[in-house]
C-alpha cells in the first residue's frame, strides 16, 4: 500500500493540489494510492501527541494511512527554507520503528526557484535516520503557482512528465 | 537584549535544564538573558498561529522574547535525527523578516553521541534563509543524562568549559 | 559485484584499514569485494581527469573497480568537517551517468566522536544527485584509534558487530 | 584585505568571469580585492599538499591570498550536486586553524536552476568547523550561461543587483 502525504497543515495548500495531481497519475500507471493531508492533524497535536502514547483518534489515523504502508510519497512545500515544522511534529509523533524499511519519494514544492531542495535533503536526512529508503529521484517543483490551472490541475507538460518518470521508478522499486 | 529558547515543548525536557545552566553560566560572564521554553506554546499553536496574524497572546510572546532581542542562544535536543518539529513550527510562525541581521548561537543536546550535529546543521540552513547569523562555535552536547546532576546542574567541568568558551565569543560578537 | 572505496589517497590511511577489515567481513558472510583505495589516484589527477576523457590508466581504473561494480561501500574518513576533497574530486572525474541505479553503503571514520555523520550526510547528497541509491544504515565509527590494534585489525567487538548486520543488510538489499 | 576565490581549476571557467566581475563589482564600491583562480594549483597538488607541509609555491600562494585576508568570496560552481572535490583539496590542504574568526561570502554558480543551493549548504558546514563566519546572504545564480555576454560580462540586471547588495553588507560586516 501506498500513502501520498501532503505535508502542510495550511488549508486548500497547493502541495495538497498537487498530491492530488500525484494520486491521479498513480491512478494511469494502475496504482492505487491512499491521500493523507496533514490537514487531518488536529488542532491540540503538539499537546496530546508528542510525548504520549498516540490517542485513539490519532491510532486510527495511524492505522489507516501510516502502519500498513509499504511506501510514502511526501509532497513538501517549503517553509523558511526548509519543510514545515508540522511534518517534523507528525513525524516525531510517530513511533521511531514504525517505519523502518519501507521506502518513500519526495516532491518538493516552492513558490521560488529552488523547488525546496534544501527541505528535501533535510528530509532525507530525517528519513534516513528513521530507517526509511529515499529514493534517489526526488523532484523539485519551483515556481507552483504557475504550474497549476484554476481548477488545481497541473498544466505544466514538462512536471508531469519528471512525475510520470518518478511514478513509474517508484512503483518498480 | 538576548534570549536563550530552549527549543522543545517536552515538560521538564533536559535541553530546558540544559539552558537553565546556560543562562546562569551568561550571568557569571555579566550578562542578562531572557529564558524563553517553548512548553510556553498554546497547545493549538499549529492551528491557529500558523496561517494568520498572530493572536493576541502570542504576539505578547513575540514582543516580550523575541522582537527586542539582538541575539538567540537555541538550546537544541535531537528529535530523529534532527531538531524538533516544534522548534520549525514555532519559526515558522514568526513572519520571516522579523529577524534578519540578528545574531544566533547553536547548542545541541542529545542522548547519543553526535550531540544533535544535524538537526544543528539544519537549524543553519534555515536560520541563515532567515537572513539570521549563525555563530560557527557550535556545541553539540553528547550523553545528556551523564552530564547532569540529581538538581539538573551540568556536572561535566569540559561541557561547562565549552560553554563558557561560547558564552565568551557570542558576548563580544 | 562489489567495491570498497576507501575515501582518501593519504598513505597507510586508518580508513584502508578499516576497508579491509570491511572486505574480510564480507568475505566471512560469504560475499567477494574488490577493493579500491584513492591511494591509486595519479599524482596528476586533478590536472588529467576531470575536464577531459578519461587517461587509458584512468579508463582501466574505471573498468575494473567502478563500471561493472552493482553495489559500493564507501570507508569515508573525516576532513574538515566533511568527507574528503580527493573523493570528491574522484567522484568529478567519473561520468555523471556511469552509476545510476547501483547501490552505495557509508561507513563513516573520524579520530573524534561524530564518526563523520556531517560528511555521510553531504555524501548521500551528491550520490543522491548521481542517481545512486544509498543504505539509510549507515556507520560512523568515531573514536577510530582506540578501535584499531597494531595490526589494523578493528579490536572493538561493538564495531565488528555493527558492520556485520550493515553488511547483511546490504547484501541482501 | 579580502580574497576573492575561483573554486574550480577548470579553464576558461563560468565561475572565473563571475568572480572577475565580482571583483569590479567591489572596486566600484571602493573595495580592492584580490583574485585567487584554484587553476593556480599545481597538476600534482594531491600528491604534494595534503599530507606534507606546504611546498614553497603553496606556501607563497597561501602568503599572498590566505594567510593575510580577513574575509574570502567563494564563487562556487556546482559539480555533481555540490562543490567541486578541488575546492575541498584545497581547503585541506590549509592547516585549519589558519582563517579561524575571519568571514565568508559564498556565490553559487549552476547552468540549472538551483543556483548550486546545496554546494553553498556543504560549504557552509565546512567553513563554519574551520571556525569562519559565513554571510547568510549567500546568492546561488542558475542559468549562469544566460547571464553572461560574449566578453564574460554579466548582462542580466538583477543578478547585477542581488550581487551589489550581497558585496554591501559583505564589507561593511
Amino acid at each position: 500500500m501506498i500513502t501520498v502525504i501532503s505535508a502542510t497543515n495550511r488549508p486548500n495548500s497547493n502541495s495538497l493540489k498537487i498530491a492530488k495531481n500525484y494520486v491521479q497519475l498513480m491512478e494511469k500507471q494502475g496504482v492505487e494510492a491512499k491521500l493523507l493531508s496533514l490537514e487531518a492533524l488536529p488542532a491540540d497535536f503538539i499537546s496530546t501527541e508528542l510525548y504520549n502514547k498516540p490517542s485513539e483518534n490519532f491510532q486510527q489515523l495511524l492505522n489507516e494511512f501510516i502502519i500498513p504502508a509499504q511506501k510514502f510519497v511526501f509532497i513538501v512545500p517549503e517553509y523558511n527554507g526548509s519543510f514545515p515544522g508540522v511534518l517534523k511534529v507528525f513525524l516525531d509523533a510517530v513511533h521511531p520503528d514504525t517505519n523502518r524499511g519501507k521506502k518513500a519519494a519526495l516532491v518538493g514544492v516552492a513558490s521560488g526557484r529552488a523547488g525546496n531542495l534544501r527541505g528535501l535533503d533535510h528530509l532525507t536526512g530525517v528519513l534516513h535516520y528513521l530507517g526509511i529508503h529515499v529514493h534517489p529521484n526526488k523532484q523539485p517543483i519551483s515556481s507552483v503557482l504557475a504550474m497549476l490551472d484554476a481548477e488545481g490541475k497541473i498544466k505544466d507538460e514538462n512536471i508531469i512528465k519528471v512525475l510520470e518518470k518518478q511514478i513509474g521508478e517508484f512503483i518498480k522499486w
